[in-house]
């Protein structure tokens, strides 16, 4: 039984006010935020268990480092991956994604190979492939979305071409909500001898993930959106993969041996985390996956199903609001514009005033901006502990900017 | 009045035990523990105050963003940087002396180009160059450091030769507690054009930094050294060197507008951050300057000066215990080896038991290692909450490392 009340009480910050009003929290796209086992993890592992990891033999040491690995095992756990060495430890998604683009495509693709991405990629699924672009020719190959926000996978299989080295797409748009068939991309690239990396940042926050299943390459996901700390993330590179990539980043940890004139570098993962790590934000995130997994990915999705729906149906009644994306894939995130004057960034400091956040800009998907033309929209993105009451909340608030701006 | 009783206060673990003994924590070189006041302020950041920054409208988002924004100035405050914008986020001195490597160095450097560093770098500080060498052919010039463990300033400038692009140089040894005069390195260089970066990893935690004294064109520092949360940390970029550089990372935050075909990138520093960043780390480490900048560095730097003698003399005093490094400059930073078969990881071990937490191994720095003929040492590092008690504690706990294996 998925009892909403009681999960929000697991999150202080969800009973505090802001501008005197209770807060509603529907910014969960952009960040979610921490259960009180996350917040007492970090404050635990700083009060009384805390040393550097790997290098040294002591007690709190050794402890830090025991705890530190064995989220290693938590993550492939949520991702189902087959093997822990899989799980690569990043900051988060971009920095996930840049190690793919640096130390797999860069020293791979020459000019005029081509990385196919759909246009409603995030820019942390862009910009490292214009950077390739830039600096060694590299062409990106842009696949539509359809009318209600879709992404049809035999788009994106009819786009890969004898040059194209790599599909880089998102699971779930964090603009649309749009769910993608990932699995029907991935087996189809794979008849093409095309490696498929994932954007997991918002697609693993809603849903079960089993990598296996999908048949990924790779797949980023990023610890704050998965109400972990900030600065705290993992991807999942197959093995296959590894072995063809060089380091990302040089320093401690990711070496076997250093002399003057030369290096070697140890195992994966290892090779690619670089210096000392996010020690304590990643063990936050084992704590904040646990509690995923404890509340049941099914369930959660279950629960944002019921808030989709929901909220489909109370927005679907304003008929001055325009909503962005209405495929039946979508999950429990609303971007939208008013008729009239009002720019996104007015909206949301009226609905802020009201106590609720949504989030106001091109959310680091500008492309997608310019196929819906607009500039900028108000996202709402609901989480595990969003209620219909706030669903409420959320159009109460839309019907006073209506009043004031319609 | 410098009260390191009082101030030990402030550090929750140094009360816990360890193998039923109370802990000295003398493996500061490696990481650092967390003051109560951090501790609290990310408690704060997960529990009252957390969004997402710089994209948000919302009076979380607004909150946070100011809180992690301020750092900026704490930062600069701390280094003595000229603007704020010089001061770009990182996880740590990791990333940030990839970051010169991959954003400045490699564009610019052709085979041939050199790079002088010191034989007693961090591997941090030569990987990233090792890279340079590996894919683009640029030659590392190694300067030795003499019998006391100093280095010339002067040997490292008669290294500079027509081909030499960058000088690295550590401030401080890891292993040796050695202090460089950067000042005369910088100035040196600069004579003959050539810009030079500063690992201020181990210099910015002991003593007061100025950058614009010292003349540096990077300088790069890791909170988690400095009593701040792990994956924090941040580093110093001249302007005119900032204007040289092409962006590291890419994704959301260090763009300007990003189309299907063209990109164009924000301006410093946030040209240099991708991503969401490690918001409640970055603003943890500012609220560790504080407490660094309140106790005054100067006040930690006599401090441990203190400790270094009353350690010199103590540790002075065991006819087989083998010091490394001897110079004058030398800070509380004592790496060692015993008379007779004991390895580095043994004694690390008995010390352990007795409470005292050093560190054994190469200490991610394989070349001096080979310069100075052993495999592995201990280390014991030595903070600001370090005590003389603490000293004879590890004194203790080494003649009874002597007893065992003497």
């Amino acid at each position: 039984m998925y009892d909403v009340d009681a999960i929000r009480r697991d999150f202080p910050i969800l009973s505090r006010q802001v501008n005197g009003k209770p807060l509603v929290y529907l910014d969960n796209g952009a960040s979610a935020q921490k259960p009180q086992c996350v917040i007492d993890a970090v404050t635990q592992g700083y009060s009384m268990e805390y040393a550097n990891v790997h290098r040294g033999l002591h007690y709190l040491s050794n402890l830090a480092t025991d705890k530190y690995e064995a989220v290693r095992g938590t993550v492939a756990r949520f991702l189902n991956a087959g093997h822990e060495e899989e799980i690569v430890y990043t900051s988060g998604t971009t920095e996930g994604i840049n190690l793919v683009a640096y130390a797999w495509a860069a020293p791979r693709l020459q000019a005029g190979d081509e990385i196919v991405l759909s246009v409603m990629e995030h820019h942390a699924n862009i910009v490292p492939w214009h950077f390739l672009r830039e600096r060694q020719g590299v062409v990106l190959k842009w696949v539509e979305t359809d009318v209600n926000g879709d992404l049809d996978p035999q788009a994106v299989l009819d786009a890969i071409g004898p040059r194209t080295k790599l599909v880089a797409i998102t699971q779930m748009s964090n603009v649309l909500g749009t769910r993608v068939d990932v699995e029907a991309i991935c087996k189809g690239a794979h008849d093409k001898g095309v490696p498929v990396l994932v954007d997991g940042s918002q697609g693993a926050v809603h849903a079960p993930v089993d990598v296996q299943a999908m048949g990924c390459d790779f797949y980023a996901i990023t610890g704050h959106k998965l109400y972990g700390p900030s600065g705290s993330g993992a991807i999942y590179i197959k093995r296959e993969r590894q072995a063809e990539m060089r380091p990302f980043m040089g320093g401690g940890d990711m070496i076997r041996e250093v002399t003057r004139d030369a290096v070697s570098y140890a195992d994966p993962p290892m090779k690619f985390e670089a210096g000392t790590p996010a020690i304590v934000q990643q063990i936050g995130m084992g704590v904040a996956l646990d509690y995923l997994m404890d509340l049941g990915m099914e369930n959660i999705a279950a629960h944002e199903k019921g808030l989709r729906d929901y909220a489909n149906a109370r927005l679907g009644g304003l008929n001055w609001l325009n909503i962005q994306g209405n495929s039946a894939t979508k999950g429990a995130i609303f971007s939208f514009t008013l008729d009239g004057a009002a720019h996104a960034h007015d909206i949301s400091t009226v609905l802020d005033k009201k106590g609720v956040a949504v989030r106001a800009g091109h959310h680091c998907a500008q492309p997608l901006m310019d196929h819906l033309g607009v500039t900028a929209t108000c996202r709402a993105s609901f989480g595990l502990y969003n209620t219909k009451a706030e669903v409420d909340a959320l159009v109460e608030a839309l019907e006073l900017c209506h009043e004031l701006f319609g």
